[in-house]
């Protein structure tokens, strides 16, 4: 029996990693969840999953599932729990630096980790990877992207992998071109043509950055080189993602868009169990799959990740950290969807590396790039 | 220092595991080989290779080639040298029972076996697989598309296999009708859409028998019922096989139509090496996969295969030699195409099931098949 301490409970891949809690109730048990303002979520968890922790930042929330649970414990802090709980493996779902620093204090505990936190790897995927090689933490990936392409090496000696290729589904605005996006609104960019995602995801799939992103903690999360890693398009999102083996051939794995498999493949790791009511899926049905070269002119910020991600450092840090803020501004309505792209391009730009860096010193440069870009938006 | 022995070391399959030796002196040696009739081929890999021994059943060949080299050992019989030679790994490649008698000495000698002999499993699976189980000796795919399953299913628990998915190009005929394959001539039958073949595998693409004998011997090979063993068509032929896992995700291997790539991962299993002079692979240059149910009406021989493959015993023998003597008769001129069908058929129906199967009698029943056939011809 697993005793999984589930970070970011009421988001979606909080909620379908609960499906999986629930399918296999002899295998897994919630000890403890993290929501941050979802309370009624909170409370189905509570009396569904009888965990015996919650972590809560805000003390009202807290109080009020105290009120009706005065038997849960409670902490308002993510890394303490992952520092100090009773826990076999974390499954690191929110969003935000809060997650990388939870990561770290698990892996100082040795904790098995389930990672769908971007920032772990993107931010600080050097010190990140090093501590968990050196503690002998595995780091699963739930992205399908990643997992695609750890399922596929699952068995091969890794020096026989020549290259990564991470296939992308082109996002919203594929079709159109450069020219086109000009005056693109909010409802548009958020038509994702496969998956069903978060807002800020399906910018981001748009503007190709989720991408980029993928390719950076690919880098760290499987050792290799950036001129090892691919990226091309595949409309269908069925191939998930592939790996090239030294002689030539290609594994790829594939299969229906539902995030539920990845991230059960990272709790049942090494096993592929049997997925609860996964639709049958026939590739014969689909018929055609495509690939295309993806285009870096007209997916500039594709060619910018592989640029921060080549430079290091903080650079990737401060890329993602120049998005967060554009993206939040488009959504906004502040900004226009080009901007996101003219703002990423322009902090990446000003970024001066600093001479010694710190997990502390990424976190700073983290806030301080949010605050200039979102500087930016004042003028 | 891996030694080898060849069987079939003139042909396609054997020339190209030459390929492979020739690319790495250093962990392969060619102990001994066998060759049928072309002695010019025979010579030229004395010269080069220098084995100890050499298999040739026609004695005015072998008398000729100990002129030249009276140093080489000498057998005339394939089965001989299995079982008392001083190899690590056979490769079989030869066509024909004699190919399932010398398997059998090898797994008795306790030898690494690369099997690309199809009635080694197709006429004794059952034999043969016990026997290698007891033997504790491993069997090796050469077949593209069961080496597809066998890279894919590396690292994964068995248990974790839903099923196989087997691809095939649908040969020659595939857009015809069966209206349409009244009257086609042997050249047309001979021109395949993918892959340079010998004349006899072509034809079996074509009827679609090849994939029938693929499917009975990935039943024995992987140990999967035939429920569980699924053909689609994909006319690409990039795609050389899948398996899906039970969470319903796939594991694909894809590449270039180059036999040398499963030839040598049977060599160097579990490594995948770099394979000389590879041409480079870019799906998206190829752009487009296409994937369709099989038309079970319009291929007969395929449906026939799972049938005989359910039935088991001598039926699936009676099927590959009443299909041998039909092609045979069809390349000659003798029958028109769609006669190679209609005299499996017939053969299959005909067929009683002996009560009591031995090798020996499965060898007798492929003997007397083959006579029955060739004496409905002369009719």
């Amino acid at each position: 029996m697993k005793a999984i301490y589930l970070m970011g409970a009421t988001g979606s891949i909080g909620q379908q990693t609960l499906d999986i809690l629930r399918a296999y109730p002899d295998q897994f048990r919630l000890i403890a969840f993290s929501f941050a303002q979802n309370l009624d979520a909170a409370r189905a968890i509570v009396e569904e999953f009888k965990p015996a922790a919650v972590v809560v930042a805000d003390s009202d929330l807290g109080q009020a599932l105290l009120a009706d649970f005065p038997e849960l414990e409670q902490y308002t802090d993510l890394e303490a729990y992952a520092a100090h709980g009773d826990y076999d493996l974390m499954v690191n779902a929110v969003m935000g630096s809060v997650g990388l620093k939870a990561t770290l204090a698990a892996i100082q505990a040795q904790k098995e980790i389930a990672l769908a936190n971007k920032e772990t790897l993107v931010m600080a995927g050097d010190f990140v990877m090093a501590a968990a090689r050196d503690k002998g933490v595995s780091i699963l990936p739930v992205d399908s992207e990643h997992s695609a392409i750890f399922q596929a090496m699952q068995g091969l000696d890794r020096q026989d992998v020549k290259k990564l290729v991470i296939t992308a589904s082109g996002g919203s605005f594929r079709d159109k071109t450069r020219a086109e996006l000009v005056g693109v609104t909010v409802a548009e960019a958020l038509a994702h043509p496969n998956w069903t995602m978060g807002a800020k995801i399906t910018i981001d799939s748009s503007t190709m950055v989720n991408k980029g992103l993928e390719v950076i903690e690919a880098h760290h999360l499987f050792g290799w080189d950036y001129d090892q890693i691919e990226v091309i398009q595949h409309r269908e999102s069925i191939v998930h993602s592939m790996i090239e083996m030294q002689d030539g051939a290609f594994l790829a794995q594939l299969g229906p868009s539902d995030m539920r498999e990845p991230i059960q493949f990272a709790l049942t790791y090494p096993r592929h169990k049997p997925l609860q009511d996964s639709k049958p899926f026939d590739l014969t049905d689909i018929g055609q799959l495509h690939f295309e070269k993806m285009d870096l002119e007209r997916f500039p910020m594709l060619a910018l990740a592989f640029e921060v991600g080549r430079r290091g450092g903080s650079f990737p840090a401060v890329y993602n950290a120049a998005n967060e803020v554009a993206v939040a501004a488009f959504l906004d309505g502040q900004i226009t969807y080009l901007e996101i792209e003219s703002l990423i391009e322009r902090a990446v730009a000003d970024h001066v590396e600093a001479t010694e860096l710190s997990l502390e010193r990424l976190l700073e440069i983290d806030r301080s790039t949010r605050e200039k870009v979102r500087g930016w938006l004042a003028q």
